[in-house]
């Protein structure tokens, strides 16, 4: 008899977007004048760079002729972009990362659940709360955490994340193996120190653990003090693997390409404690079960490392900052307690009230769609994420509904 | 301390291609004038279509400007693509699948492994021998097997398909729940009846198991009476997940879109026995560990549906088709026993020694490079498959080579 994978059952309702997307659905459908303005997924809305259509298009039309025709690339991607992300990303950043330890994928979203493969079951996983969903509910369905209780999954350890620790969890005082960790953090907007980073990286070589390091929005960050990537600490490079994507950078949620990078040296233990290099294993599931990306979306990719790529993605990314610097404003003066939305694209804003009340309350007063706190996990409640990916022109529109809606009685 | 899923240990050696590529990599290394003839990795060599190509290129113009953009979509892929197939795939052949029942990907490689993480730990599955190494390497991988023993894997069900049985398997005596199926077959070539293919829906039936239909070769099925579906088999909607890729129909290989159909009454069951539909456990999968098929390839992969890219679809197989009669009809009049070939684009060759050895003798004396059959399991071995994906004249050169390299003292 063909048997399900049980743990699938534990899993909480949908995936959280999918919720939102069906309250937004069933309002509209009662309000079908109502024009919406989305400010909850994060997901951007201006074009991408014109250096990247160019390259885009120029890899389709090599597409067209057998003579300049690329059937399976590698899988890993190819040189010219692996090496492009090494130089510019990380060696250009005092990092030691070289072309053959990044990973190209199409998406973050996917190398953050699917790295969980190179890992025994039963590893303790620590993630932050709020969370991005993918890395909790990935967990549950590998089998590395128990039932649902009480809103949270037991067997997984919690990294509370709150206005007290100024979003920024500690490492934890107990034992835990794999560490999801999210700066610029998604939901939250919070960024981390050089020096708090760097607890997490020694807490990592003393437990033997491992972090697993979404730095998907460090482009936003324009700081130099705040790290942009966890190898600019020492000693990173045998403890940490890091997810990047072009999603948010240069506007690929739709054309899909991110990369992972796993260090050389950065490894995991078998049962009687022997080291394991994980980059060879990261080959092996990336060569077994994946076939690379679109080689015209990595010809797309590599162009925002030109000169010309990196400043329209500047121009791309100032646009998204000004909208985030007008809702943290926008939110401030209204009298809410706003973090992030400085070197991140999202605001996270402390409501008055439960997390889907106050979502419910903007969708249907103001017609604006923000994501609820609490689909990020307990320490989510309260709060609402607002995302800067849209037009000025929405945001303005957004900010003046909600200052009314809220005003109202 | 960060464990490693111990599984990995179990793999042998590297994947197949990889270590085929190796080979090819000394051997060019040592004879850099060889001008070496690749027919070994299934890869496709021809341009793309032109109304593919035309779609492609109109979608990156979309992705140039504000106003058509698009963002993420939907992780299922779009409806456009997924009622096209509907619609000219299924419904068109008799086979009853709707739009929503097909879940667009990146390629049929990820799906046949990832589709794994929907059944319990310990299912006994089934592979065919010869078969495509990632449906093996992915079970164990995922723990599904036990450890590697006289070339194979204990736990594992090998069926057996060799010139006694046509190539292909009956349902085996014992019972298995998880059945990897391939037709036409890669590496044989060989296809299956109506009749055969309704003994395996009924073994699933009358066992509660499931069968995994990889049809990625369907397009090379020209005799109506072969069925292209597995769909296309009363009661097959309740016991089977198909496998379609656009890489081998439409040159995608460097593209990269596939896609899988979950019929909404296909079933697994839970420990108690009780039924679990399985479209929600893929769908819920897919938007967990999955963000979509990038958009603009979407568009390239829906205009195969169009009269101009059908047509040009049918030219391009064609090609290939030639190809492959020719190599059938070359290593035919040499004397070697050959399958496949006629319903697809690979020939499969009965040697008279060690499949790497005549894998190495092709190589070094004629610098054309097959794939070796032991490869693909035990009872490839003896055989190597030679691929049809080349042009006409490289094809040629290929067989005249290798019938002076074996006419050669």
């Amino acid at each position: 008899m063909i048997r399900i994978n049980e743990n699938f059952t534990k899993l909480q309702s949908s995936y959280l977007f999918s919720e939102i997307a069906q309250r937004v659905a069933e309002f509209q459908k009662s309000h079908p004048e109502m024009e919406i303005i989305k400010l909850g997924i994060g997901d951007v809305t201006r074009a991408l760079p014109p250096a990247c259509i160019a390259a885009f298009e120029k890899a389709v039309r090599e597409m067209a002729e057998d003579s300049t025709f690329r059937g399976y690339g590698p899988e890993q991607g190819y040189a010219f972009l692996r090496e492009s992300i090494a130089k510019h990303d990380y060696q250009a950043r005092g990092a030691e990362i070289s072309a053959e330890e990044v990973f190209i994928s199409d998406g973050a979203k996917c190398d953050t659940a699917n790295i969980q493969e190179l890992f025994a079951d039963d590893v303790k996983i620590a993630v932050p709360d709020p969370v991005y969903p993918v890395y909790v509910d990935s967990s549950v369905m590998g089998g590395r955490t128990g039932e649902w209780e009480k809103g949270r999954y037991k067997g997984m350890v919690y990294l509370e994340a709150n206005e007290t620790n100024g979003f920024v969890p500690d490492p934890p005082a107990e034992k835990v193996d794999l560490i999801y960790l999210c700066f610029p953090n998604n939901p939250t907007g919070a960024t981390i120190g050089r020096e708090a980073l760097a607890s997490w990286v020694e807490y990592a070589v003393q437990n033997k653990a491992l972090i697993l390091y979404d730095a998907a929005y460090e482009v936003f960050i324009r700081d130099e003090s705040i790290p942009k990537s966890i190898y600019q600490i020492p000693g990173a490079r045998d403890v940490a693997i890091e997810f990047r994507s072009f999603s948010k950078t240069a506007g690929f949620t739709g054309t899909r390409c991110a990369y992972t990078v796993v260090p050389k040296s950065c490894r995991a233990f078998d049962s009687s404690g022997e080291a394991h290099a994980l980059a060879p294993l990261w080959n092996r599931r990336q060569t077994t079960k994946f076939n690379g990306v679109s080689y015209p979306v990595q010809r797309a990719a590599e162009a925002v490392y030109t000169a010309e790529g990196q400043e329209q993605v500047r121009e791309l990314i100032d646009y998204y900052m000004e909208n985030a610097r007008r809702i943290r404003e926008g939110m401030s003066d209204m009298g809410y307690t706003c973090a992030g939305g400085e070197s991140s694209p999202y605001v996270w804003v402390k409501g008055w009230q439960d997390s889907w009340e106050f979502f419910d309350l903007l969708l249907e007063r103001a017609g604006v769609v923000c994501t609820p706190g609490s689909g990020f996990g307990r320490c989510g409640e309260g709060y609402i994420r607002i995302s800067s990916f849209n037009s000025h022109e929405n945001v303005e529109k957004a900010m003046e509904r909600i200052r009314s809606a809220l005003q109202s009685p």
